[in-house]
């Protein structure tokens, strides 16, 4: 009877379901609340146990997937002033995001898809599915760029209204989700001493920022980004607050629902700046310190500078350890708040992050995942960051680790060891090699029925998953997913702790306005070399105006559309080069080094101050 | 009363104590065989753990260096006979060692001296104290070389029988333990794949290294050191065993007593041997490809050499790998060994360990402490080891996350964090930097009573100590090591897993007779940096005959006697440059890298074969 709900995936067979499950479930509460195209389902917390998961096997033999693009169809065209219909009308909201626009649903697809599973039905949405802000796009413009045929590259629709005037782009998936599991975050943030009077700081912020000082700019257009702005002069003889700019950009590759990356998107950054302002004044004063001891060494000889800075190195405290300190902590701070804010509203899936915190002339990128940051300059392309996926060897010996130290993390379901081949019965009692939690290198042991269980990590996927589930093991959300199977929860293996690496910007010789950084996705990365992403964007650069405010958001563009590559007749994405394109969500930040130094200073002094008017 | 036992620190009032005991616990079976000065006090093994607790708060307030010592002055003096007054006559033995010395007596001076504490009264010794078996010392020159007055730098008696010609120097500490608690092994070990008939290949071995050739040198001699034997040619037409001949080097820093040092000098080459076996036949077989594609690739455009190499390095699975696993295998068998026989035997202490194994024309150096290796050559000095103790970043980090995963094992008496200062009431309720156990760089918080708790990395003393008790994170032993105040267990934050460093030998531009690598326990490193050791150990090797077998070992003793330095009209043992030496005691190997290439071939055939007869 089930399956006639099923193969309608329209809005009235959902209708028709929700019923089916009052009376499976008799203790649950319901309430349809038939408002336009809006209706709500509450399940009540009391629900016991056994009963929400009868309710789970049942939703887990219909195709989900399709029930919930039913269900989306009709929400797409609602509207959102019909999201006013909210039982609880006293939600949390989002400081600056648009108002939620729809009201309770429950969604189960992505999970259904990447075979883990939320136990959790039905909650309130705080951040409803969205894009960027800083595309400035309407909801037409989304719902076009959302177009699985054409996959249109998008760029934001005022580009030099961007932070630092970096680049942007994105595309949506090829059909493995309905929407676009990727965000992105752009902003300067304005970074205050914590326990100074922050009611006056922001007033007298918002005045800075919205009146123009009488020669047309703003004070701090006078100093490069990240200068620190002790006092703030005439304007405030009183407040000596110590102040700094910094510029944060970061993209969240969101699995198994959107509800972490858009969450974290719109958070992450403001924990960054609560613990950077912790440290603000000892920052600033450390920052001034070094730059003096080393332009003091600078000017000695060549064994003054040496000796001075290998002193330098020893003392684990200096500003930079501030900077990391800070961020590290704001990425554990950002996972513990969707743990917490999960007990109240509906946040599903998790998502890797990798963000650049640009300071005081220095970027600190914070990988927890698979996304990457690579650095392009006239010297070198390097990555400024390690892919931290089950398939890094020290992620490989943490995940055992955890395996050997809670044992009943993973029962009798699965191996933690890894083996050098896929092991069957025929096996048993042969010799294997092997490593365990401990093992840089491999050893031989003979094969016994458990080492047939499936390895905790597992290669027969197309990427290395852990708990056969999951593919990335840094990063935030994902504390309800569950093993498909075994119904094994995977968030004890998971981490939000990034890595941090620090790039001064001045210890280049020279720096021109091809030298960039990208942040990019896995969907840019799994298809193109950190050399040939280099190459794209060079050659984007070079073929641009230099005063031409876009030319950032072109190459970016250039770069996710290489990933992107073509459809075909067969419907395949291929590459011009003739290799399978990437389906999956690409996103591509290009951010120029020498705005990261001296905050752009366009021709327009108009468009300059509206793009820093953005924060 | 107690206190006029301890004051007496003699055998009678020792033997007067024991009674005292017998009274104290009633359950407790005491029996007391007065055979010449051998006396055996057995503590049933099911006495109540809190009748055990108060006889130990007895025994720690009595000055038990002062006891034990009195112990050791009476069986300094017992000879070897005695020993076999054993109450159980079937106790394992180790195959080589001399026959136990001492019977069964409680030794808790060192554990009091670290300010640990072992709560296993008496036990069973398996390996008595000894020095090493190369050294050839009889009991006579070991208790010359004890005198702490004196600290005699000694080295082996026949530097010529040493495998590889290899140097070494030792020398007693300055009086922080009766004992020297460093120990050291030096082993050729004949390899053979296991599977093979074992008893026929020893047998064979047997043969070889007695019996020479016609031509008076041994068949390897006629190879470099660790060139596979897949045939023994005519001797043996029927028996194919893929074998390999490897130098093994290894230095043992103990504390807290000797037992764990002693045995893992005597047991781990055998481990890695064992586990070098399981592997020895794709090891072969693998470096064997290796070196046909490197030599290949080496021919060929240096297009296709960066190619080759980096293919090379994505496959984890090579002939380094099997080396490392081999002796990341062995070094947790020889722990897990340890624990095991710590229910049997009285194996009191742990040590630190940094080993050098040598087969196939590398150094695969492995190290789980403060001990570290250096490499010498004409290019560089490089340390070819991490010292791993509670100072090091990654231990901190793995130390507090032990420490967060598992709460209960420091409870409410320590406080996981490091902060940037001791704290005191005074620091309540202020602002201090830490860093928690995920964090590379320091954050802020507010002290709280909690944060008031001792660090569970303390630095107020020399050394950072772990729970205010030992300087070492890593190593063998020390199963039943409690924290001084809150009986902590401290061995579950402790780890046998080493580092492990590969050197290819061949990688180096030219190999000359001074090219050594420098093996030392942390008594040469706390007080001699990287480089003044290697400008000893070249000054002296270039003053010597490069004839002369003994100019490693002379070698060795220079560096031991620069770091003890000379003891000055205040006692005090002073550096000739001026600073303080180090009154630890010393352990130096100093291994000719041309050697582990190929084996020496000394003018003299005799010796030759006598040095390699050793093993």
């Amino acid at each position: 009877a089930l399956s006639f709900y099923v193969n309608h995936a329209s809005y009235s067979s959902f209708l028709c379901f929700c019923p089916t499950v009052v009376i499976l479930t008799s203790t649950c509460i319901l309430i349809l609340l038939r408002t336009r195209l809006i209706f709500i389902v509450l399940l009540s917390f009391s629900v016991r146990s056994h009963l929400k998961r009868v309710i789970l096997s049942l939703l887990r033999e219909m195709d989900l997937a399709a029930l919930a693009q039913g269900v989306r169809n009709v929400l797409s065209s609602s509207t959102r002033s019909s999201a006013e219909e909210e039982v609880e009308s006293n939600s949390v909201r989002s400081p600056r995001g648009p108002p939620a626009r729809v009201g309770l649903v429950f969604d189960t697809s992505e999970a259904n898809f990447l075979g883990g599973f939320i136990p959790v039905l039905l909650e309130k949405v705080r951040h409803p599915y969205c894009r960027p802000e800083f595309l400035y796009f309407t909801d037409d413009d989304i719902a076009i760029s959302a177009d699985k045929s054409i996959r249109p590259v998008i760029c934001p629709k005022n580009a030099d209204r961007m932070p630092l005037l970096v680049g942007y782009a994105e595309t949506i998936n090829g059909g493995k989700t309905l929407q676009n599991e990727d965000q992105a975050t752009a902003r300067l943030l304005q970074i205050v001493q914590q326990g100074y009077d922050a009611e006056v700081a922001k007033e007298l912020d918002r005045k800075r920022h919205t009146k123009p000082l009488s020669n047309g700019r703003r004070i701090s257009d006078d100093e490069p980004l990240g200068s620190p702005t002790l006092s703030l002069g005439s304007d405030s003889p009183s407040l000596i607050a110590p102040r700094l700019e910094a510029a944060f950009f970061a993209i969240f590759d969101g699995h198994a629902g959107t509800g972490a990356s858009i969450m974290a998107s719109r958070c992450l950054h403001e924990h960054i700046k609560s613990r950077l302002s912790e440290v603000l004044e000892s920052l600033i004063e450390m920052d001034r310190q070094e730059n003096f001891m080393s332009s003091k060494f600078r000017s000695n000889s060549v064994y003054s500078l040496g000796k001075g800075q290998s002193r330098r190195e020893k003392s684990t405290i200096n500003a930079d350890s501030l900077v990391i300190g800070a961020i590290e902590s704001a990425y554990v701070d950002m996972d513990a708040q969707i743990a917490e804010e999960k007990q109240v509203f509906k946040i599903p899936g998790g998502c890797a992050v990798i963000s650049a915190t640009i300071l005081l002339g220095k970027i600190y990128v914070a990988n927890a995942g698979d996304c990457r940051a690579v650095l392009v300059t006239s010297e070198k392309v390097e990555a400024l960051s390690r892919d931290l996926t089950p398939a890094a060897d020290s992620e490989r010996k943490r995940l055992q680790e955890i395996a050997y130290r809670n044992p009943e993390y993973i029962g009798s379901c699965f191996s933690r060891l890894e083996y050098a081949r896929h092991l069957t019965k025929k096996d048993l009692r042969k010799k294997v090699l092997y490593r365990d939690w401990f093992m840089e290198g491999w050893s031989v042991k003979t094969v016994r029925d458990s080492d047939l269980r499936p390895p905790l990590i597992n290669d027969r996927f197309k990427k290395k998953r852990l708990l056969n589930t999951i593919g990335v093991s840094r990063g935030f959300g994902d504390h309800h997913l569950l093993t498909v199977d075994d119904k094994l929860s995977i968030k004890p293996f998971l981490s939000a702790v990034p890595e941090v690496r620090v790039f001064d910007i001045r210890s280049l010789s020279t720096l021109t306005d091809k030298d960039v950084l990208i942040l990019g996705s896995d969907g840019v990365w799994d298809v193109i070399s950190n050399e040939d992403a280099s190459l794209i964007v060079k050659s984007s650069l070079s073929s641009s105006d230099p005063s031409d405010p876009s030319r950032y958001c072109a190459a970016a563009q250039e770069l996710a559309t290489a990933a992107r590559g073509n459809t075909t007749e067969s419907y395949k994405w291929m590459m011009t080069c003739g290799g399978l394109a990437s389906t999956d969500d690409i996103t591509v930040f290009v951010i120029p080094l020498k705005y990261c130094i001296a905050p752009p200073q366009g021709e327009d002094e108009e468009d300059d101050d509206e793009m820093i008017n953005l924060d």
